[in-house]
């Protein structure tokens, strides 16, 4: 394995550099954290020696997950959140994972423009993220980021995404709690339902619930929460109504948060949740090495040759990923 | 690698069960399509050789994509092109991907019912398949669905998928002309760039172009197509208009769909996509074998082991993922 030469210190000074970033992170310079995510975000070289010297830092962040289609208002939601939590003093982060799109020449700013009210208060780290490029979305840089804010001392990081399905689910494996938010108007819970996002709910939230629609929405998601299967003393996901944008029902959101952090304590889960995430980082860490094999030094070149016996129907693809694998074992 | 016994015929007694199958599907015989369908889904033990039978019979069905937010009317869109392709009298297979919910106790009926139009027409083949449970969405089961379709006779298949974010860049992958629909009202355009999905359409689809906010939302659509860095010669995705519920605009629909197909034939892009495509089915089952492993045989309590100290701070993720990455490599 070739080691990528980091444009800045050598990797002894790098040590140096990334020690004393943490600590002036730690102390609260925004300017450190944000080096310290960039660098988990480019995947640099001194990727990993910074996640060693964190790794005794971390498990102290509370992951709140916030989830739903584009327009429920999960930006202004999350910024009500953070005053909440901020109403307490402590320390916040915000990741905004954000798709980037050529048609927009890279992640959009809206995000971050709503959530003005707190871009100068030091107490609040806010970042948005691009997914695109990272392999299996989420699951590549947004836990090493996490790592870093928690390591940081943030006391609550909330984690934005956008998009419905396969997104949700991850962050849901990356949280300690998940928000799944839906609006009147967007298309009904069936549709939430449909998508499949419901499931990784921990806390239902009904947005712009001044609009048209809002108690048909609050319905029909009791209706399926009231269907799905679950075991005694399993947290039934309540439903909140909010108007993010005027506060109303904001209050009581941030309780109900707390409520499932309290629960998650008492009965086990909290412990749980996070050996699941962090067997799931280890994997996806795993599998982009693999991949990286599969597609990498022995693959490139033969797996155009098998990629256009495969398309001529002279190959099927189960016989063809054989011998990529075959290859991949070999290789490193 | 042990395999798991099929409940139906041995092995000898399977080849001849799938040879069967798949003449009576070529012949139009729709249950046995269904039961190869499902032989794929399941992942049963006899797909790898249905795959080698059915790898000379594939590459002429023209692939369809379809996706975009939940509520823009992908299945009323779906249902009319499936009409405009029988009109012309070709076979055409339906494979609307749908993911399951534990609240609703499985796939959603209502894509099914809103095509009933075509449920009793012998030349249209519709499947819901689930995505949940396969590793990487899309990658796994649908590819293969897709290859029954084709060596069974469909001249054109639509893939009809819910959702916003990596499952359209999986469908855009599979597909040879990718269609992202939007409405008026659900979210602007702005958030369909912000899910990073406008990048993946070869043809953008403005629906319920009667609603209130569908001019706006066609001069939205056009900006953002207009500011989309393009080569000499590449194709621009045009911005139609259609109510597919009375049908409007369909038939224009149909038509640039034949353009772009055409335009895939003679700008060489056919074989490039359909060569890409072929390399993203064989990676995806090479690495859902190594991820396999990775969880698999030595992986199981290892992975563990790995994971609870990695809660607990006392390891890096990177350091534990080389350790699985080390047994991968050993075991399968």
């Amino acid at each position: 394995v070739t080691r990528a030469v980091a444009a800045g210190p050598g990797d002894t000074d790098s040590a140096a550099w990334v020690a004393g970033a943490v600590e002036l992170a730690q102390a609260g310079d925004a300017r450190a954290l944000a080096r310290l995510v960039s660098l988990v975000e480019n995947g640099a070289a001194e990727l990993r020696p910074v996640m060693k010297l964190l790794a005794p830092l971390t498990g102290r962040a509370r992951v709140i997950g916030l989830t739903g289609a584009p327009g429920v208002g999960k930006s202004t939601v999350t910024g009500a959140l953070v005053a909440a939590c901020r109403g307490g003093g402590e320390r916040v982060g915000v990741l905004a994972v954000d798709p980037t799109s050529p048609f927009s020449g890279g992640a959009l700013l809206g995000d971050r423009v709503r959530m003005q009210g707190h871009a100068t208060d030091p107490g609040v780290f806010i970042r948005s993220m691009a997914t695109r490029g990272h392999l299996g979305g989420l699951s590549a840089a947004v836990p090493q980021a996490l790592r870093v804010l928690d390591a940081a001392g943030c006391a609550t990081v909330l984690v934005e995404t956008v998009g419905v399905g396969q997104a949700e689910v991850e962050v849901a494996s990356l949280a300690d709690t998940t928000l799944v938010i839906v609006a009147p108007g967007m298309g009904d819970a069936i549709q939430a339902a449909k998508a499949g996002i419901l499931e990784v709910a921990d806390i239902l939230v009904v947005n712009k619930s001044d609009k048209e629609g809002a108690q048909e929405a609050v319905r029909d998601l009791r209706t399926m929460v009231s269907m799905a299967r679950r075991g005694e003393g399993d947290w039934k996901p309540p439903i909140m109504t909010t108007s993010a944008v005027t506060g109303e029902g904001i209050s009581e959101l941030a309780e109900k948060v707390d409520a499932h952090w309290s629960w998650l304590g008492s009965s086990g889960q909290r412990d749980a949740r996070r050996r699941a995430r962090a067997r799931e980082e280890i994997t996806a860490i795993a599998v982009a090495e693999l991949r990286r094999r599969v597609g990498g030094l022995p693959g490139g070149a033969q797996l155009d040759d098998l990629a256009g016996r495969v398309a001529a129907g002279e190959l099927d693809p189960f016989a063809a990923a054989d011998e990529l694998v075959a290859a991949a074992s070999r290789g490193g």
